[in-house]
């Protein structure tokens, strides 16, 4: 950990809770007592309930952007209470805490763990009898503090083999001479398309997209096609992204996730 | 308030204002001109508008998982601008800010008032002559920016006995031999819905849940009954909570606030 | 910028970006790494989407509430990696970010610009071949954050003519003996319809508001009329504004953004 962030400690929260309960503000209540100087910073609550899917993608988008040292705490957790092992584990870049269903696998897929740990040293958590229903609150928050506030790794529970984490693959893409069928990963809230066809397939080259009968020609931004109209494109997040200058492409193309993409070049 | 938090103190605001418009910013705007080194926690903004009673189970449920000397902002006033009184007032473990209204008395359910006041001194408002409509920037952000940088409760207003706080008594449970009734009074964003029967009668216990005809074992989390499955447990507020296994109890079992649910023991 | 901002440095966003993607959060991640000091504020991420008219309105309301030294960053871009300029500029007490498409131009009609420039620097982008559809993390996040940390604005790009900045222009109103007509600019999230009408021309007078065949009385607060009722008073943000004590104005008034209103008195 930098000298830095171990001044001011980073920490971010992504998870399924949404914002009309209190249930994230009381985990950061958690985080404060144990160290009022730890920075939150939310990634979003508004995961889907239980789609870990979707939980997967949104942190493995994010996760790059922090600084070295930084903790990210993730909840998306159907099987909170049951046998998912409660692990964190270290990149290269910083620290994860979560269930181990898959949520974190995303973030493995571009970083692999150095080592990991399930958390099973009660020390570390907000009370010895934890809540069947809230890890969050009294194993991931507090989990997420120490680690934060420059508790080792291997003091929050037993070693794992980084081998043994749970893995959510997304849909296989298919590579033929000159084209590559893939499919939606995800759609963000503007109604954009984002395909699991990494941006490197179609850089420096022509290209288009088809989906159904419908042929979309890769261009650079919105902006060089006119306002209504689908456009394929590199979108932020490095994936082939599928939009409609000004408007909503999951909406007017009807697309959902899964959904068949063919990238041809 | 202890040495830690005087020098990184913390402030929590509760209300119904959404998250569309940017009057929460502005609240967070006016307490970083009195203090910029408050530390600002949003519990929630998602209140239903002018519902007094969600907002006092939300705030109730979340101040005990704060440090102590937490100055917790609350605002959820239909009487704006009217008779109601606006106070401010000490418990065991913090302080809260807001209208006299019932919005306060959950959290004084369990933890009585120690020193409460009225909002009568101008000098800790934003202005003199506050809005009529938006007490929350103008006098309950203000005050509880000063609260939290250590200005005393006793010079924010005038003393009044806390005896004489609004309260809003949630519905009463009755208690027959081997049963108890009582009703919903909350249901989170998930579809679970939170009774008003504490944890403490069922724990230890082999018990279920009647509601209408239907009949639910109480058990100990989630994963004990198949997916799509009714459960009855105690929920991480500690209160008899009806769930559906990676479902929504509200929509599945059609219960609404209020309705009567009945504990068998 | 104050000796108390320089070591508390401050910084809020309002987009349209919405909750549900990790859009923000990046951004915050991006700052961070930048400087881990800055406090960020969100106003607010729920503009509709490439709504600039309902951004522009945000900002100028809640600007005036932050400190002085404050820098704002501004993000409803529609026209995202086309031809519209990148811009920073100062004003009286604090520092705008954001592309320059009127969205800044209503902080502008109540402060003028100071100075302004194009952000044509590379060295203070996250990149120097920022993504053409997410110039929030790639250039207005980081200048931002470069800015709150004591960059001089001219370091930023090269300087341009204030007069040159777009301007989107609110309904104009026109004025008679004894009226005045204007229409709804803003309408916030609890249906409360904000006229674009200066609070001056009505303060100290008797007051109506015609809408349609329908006369509101012009009152003090929500309180003055009976649970139900509409009442035309100064709302919070100093514009003339249209409510229902209790209740949802543009519903049961039926109106919409831009719709005409005529004040007597």
């Amino acid at each position: 950990m930098s000298e830095t962030l171990r001044n001011q400690p980073l920490l971010t929260l992504l998870s399924d809770f949404g914002d009309r309960d209190v249930y994230v503000g009381v985990m950061k209540g958690v985080i404060a007592q144990i160290n009022p100087k730890i920075t939150v910073v939310d990634l979003t609550h508004q995961i889907p309930p239980q789609d870990i899917a979707a939980g997967r993608f949104c942190l493995m988008d994010a996760c790059s952007y922090f600084p070295a040292g930084t903790v990210h705490v993730a909840v998306v957790d159907p099987g909170v209470g049951g046998k998912r092992r409660a692990i964190a584990l270290q990149f290269a870049t910083g620290f994860l805490v979560g269930p181990d269903n898959g949520l974190l696998s995303g973030v493995l897929s571009q970083n692999p763990a150095i080592a990991a740990v399930e958390l099973t040293n009660p020390d570390y958590w907000r009370t010895p009898q934890p809540s069947s229903t809230f890890h969050g609150r009294d194993i991931f928050a507090p989990v997420g503090a120490y680690l934060a506030s420059g508790v080792p790794l291997k003091e929050l529970g037993r070693e794992i083999n980084p081998e043994t984490l749970a893995r959510l693959e997304i849909g296989k893409i298919s590579l033929e001479k000159n084209n590559i069928t893939g499919s939606i990963q995800y759609i963000d809230t503007f109604g954009n398309l984002v395909t699991n066809i990494p941006a490197s397939y179609v850089q420096g080259k022509t290209w288009s997209v088809q989906v159904g009968e419908k042929i979309i020609n890769g261009c650079s931004t919105y902006g060089d096609v006119e306002i209504g109209e689908a456009i394929a494109l590199v979108g932020s997040h490095d994936w082939v992204e599928i939009a409609i200058n000004c408007g909503n492409a999951r909406v007017q193309l009807q697309m959902n996730l899964g959904d068949t993409v063919q990238v041809c070049y």
